[in-house]
């Protein structure tokens, strides 16, 4: 388990949001000044020297590439970076079921030089996925659990409805109301929302339960076009 | 002439940074949390709708619309924006050439309820080129004067490249080196950088002014597609 450490430096915090437009998803990179460690959220096989180069370039160092959860829309970047960094370990969620260095749950911190990020689990688009909360609260890499005005969809991958709700309004809408939504994809061209703002006008979040899960359950959509190829490489942490 | 307000409240500053694809443009919406007050800046005409809707949501209300400078690559949104809300004003460069509601230059600053955006003219580019900086220092949209790794092509629409690498020396690098830059477009997925990073790794940029103004010169690039549809739509602020 990776633990806290307990000298926080809000300060010397660094962030960078960036775009891979094929799926669509929104990779991040955070990192600490003072020491130069980072990791980065979600980074997408397509965009591995992108991302690097960002890294290399802001003097920075990778400590961890984390996973949001198992996707089925792109391969992770996990695997390459590792390949090219061997010191980085993968980190994903204790019950996505796939392999990875580091294995994460409720209540386990992820610390970088003096940064931290908290995980919650917030299942429900899949059973393994995460929320990553940096210490100051003021950010929540939320992954498909909650997108801006929509959600994950619940139709493959252990999906439940139920649970999603259940992840969104337990874990999430429980946040401060100004804590920024980080998502795993937009595709609107939108790069952040709030808690406030998805709890009081997110179309689907703000429904009951009841209706919730019926919305889901109805939603209709093809299947993923990569699911295929990128499932089996995103259990094994990228290839 | 639009004056500074002399109350500044750096903790009631609202941001959101939105990308359109066709063009690659970040646009940008920057408010006043305590009034509701904000400004758009470089909205397109595709994204009207989402910009609005974002502005609504965010409970805010727009005041002014400012470009950057007159777009080849896109309309801008500012038309149909005055079009749907009658009390917005449209902002330009003095030196534009262009119609706008507010002409501004060099010391002049635009207030929205208690925040602030100083202007300084950054031509080269264009002439009407103006990079908007926030009261604290901490963001410039410096447009297509500097992109990340990059800067707007000087061959056309009173393109300089020799004026450009003087605004961009003694306008933008001259700010604090943790400033962050904002551009008016990334090819790349890139949401921003810093005046640091510009500074040292900007591949134009760090060269000598001889260097830079026989790259400029020598990038044959092709016409941007639209640019006799945008630029006689932009020269009056957007249809
Ligand atoms: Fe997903
Ligand atoms: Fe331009």
């Amino acid at each position: 388990k990776v633990v806290a450490s307990l000298v926080w430096a809000p300060h010397q915090f660094v962030f960078r949001q960036l775009f891979e437009s094929e799926s669509s998803t929104w990779t991040y990179i955070l990192g600490c000044r003072e020491t130069g460690e980072c990791v980065i959220i979600d980074p997408v096989l397509e965009t591995v020297d992108r991302d690097l180069q960002v890294i290399e370039e802001m003097g920075l160092k990778l400590k961890y590439a984390l996973n949001t959860h198992v996707h089925a829309d792109h391969v992770t970047g996990s695997g390459v970076i590792k390949t090219r960094l061997p010191t980085v370990k993968s980190i994903l969620s204790q019950h996505s079921g796939a392999q990875s260095d580091i294995k994460v749950g409720d209540g386990d911190s992820v610390h970088f030089g003096g940064q931290i990020l908290m995980v919650r689990e917030t299942p429900g688009h899949t059973n393994g996925c995460v929320t990553y909360i940096t210490g100051d609260l003021s950010m929540a890499f939320t992954g498909d659990a909650l997108l801006i005005r929509g959600c994950g969809r619940t139709d493959f991958q252990q999906g439940s409805a139920s649970l999603l709700f259940d992840s969104v309004h337990q874990k999430i809408f429980t946040l401060p109301e100004n804590t920024a939504v980080y998502p795993g994809h937009d595709y609107k061209g939108r790069t952040s929302s709030t808690v406030k703002e998805e709890k009081t006008l997110n179309p689907r979040l703000t429904k009951s339960k009841e209706e919730f899960v019926e919305i889901m359950n109805n939603l209709n959509l093809p299947m993923p076009k990569k699911i295929d190829d990128a499932v089996p490489k995103n259990m094994v942490c990228g290839i």
